[in-house]
């Protein structure tokens, strides 16, 4: 029997559930990072973030219910990988003035990621005539693209002045 | 004997390493891309980059040397899953319809991972009053956010519509 062929939709459903794990797994992956941080201000920018993913792991299962279907994770062998490297700074720069610097932009890689994918998300809804599930994604697109920023302008402000 | 503290400038060293690492992957991963993809337009886009990604590495290496240390890879967990998602949508998306589509929003995952890295490496630098290096490592960035660039508009032109 041939196989099915895989079109837009199987990869637009396939990538959903791969960015559905990726939230869940940054979920899990923000109050270590908020732990660990040195300055008060990364540390509050990391809780608002854990509660914002929340509201965005919801936004998917509408997504997932919109395009009928059951809310399902596939493991994201990137997110592994990138909150690994995360994890590796917390360890290897633990109570070192850098320690900060690092770890604001390891979280910049994730948003980084994440914008990459609901990009690609949005682009493939919106060609495939499901505008519905392309606005709810740009909710989340533009909350990453905001967190992105706001680490942005921690980083310059204070974080690496703090450990140069 | 207490640990040496960990400044800025380890931070900037390491993920020097870490980034020279990735592209050195990446290089070996874009053939791979270029030889999967259908169609000619993505094809020639992944060709150039390679080419591209190949003048990086050199400039990293510069980098490196004016920074007074040895060009040096460090792994990346961070590449390693992003490439390990693409060669999964190589594999499962072979011969069919939305390969494309799948394998040009994976390479902008990967243009997004180095814009967010370079993005850090440069404020870095920029903080430790290392212009030098800055501005080597801004003429990289500026090449990721243009293949980025080209990788979408390719993608929203021709290469989502002939997955849909």
């Amino acid at each position: 029997m041939a196989k099915k062929p895989k079109l837009l939709s199987e990869l637009f459903h396939d990538t959903l559930k791969d960015v559905y794990f990726a939230e869940n797994r940054i979920l899990k992956t923000l109050p270590k990072m908020a732990k660990a941080a040195h300055s008060k201000d990364l540390k509050a920018a990391f809780v608002k973030h854990e509660k914002e993913t929340r509201g965005q792991v919801k936004r998917l299962e509408q997504v997932f219910k919109i395009f009928g279907k059951k809310p399902q994770a596939k493991k994201c062998e990137a997110i592994m990988g990138i909150t690994k490297e995360g994890a590796e700074i917390m360890t290897d720069y633990k109570g070192m003035p850098a320690l900060d610097a690092g770890l604001a932009a390891a979280a910049q890689a994730v948003e980084h990621y994440e914008i990459a994918r609901y990009g690609a998300l949005i682009a493939w809804a919106k060609m495939l005539g499901r505008g519905d599930c392309a606005s709810v994604l740009q909710q989340n697109l533009d909350e990453e693209k905001l967190t992105n920023d706001k680490l942005n302008t921690l980083a310059l402000r204070n974080v690496n002045k703090k450990a140069a």
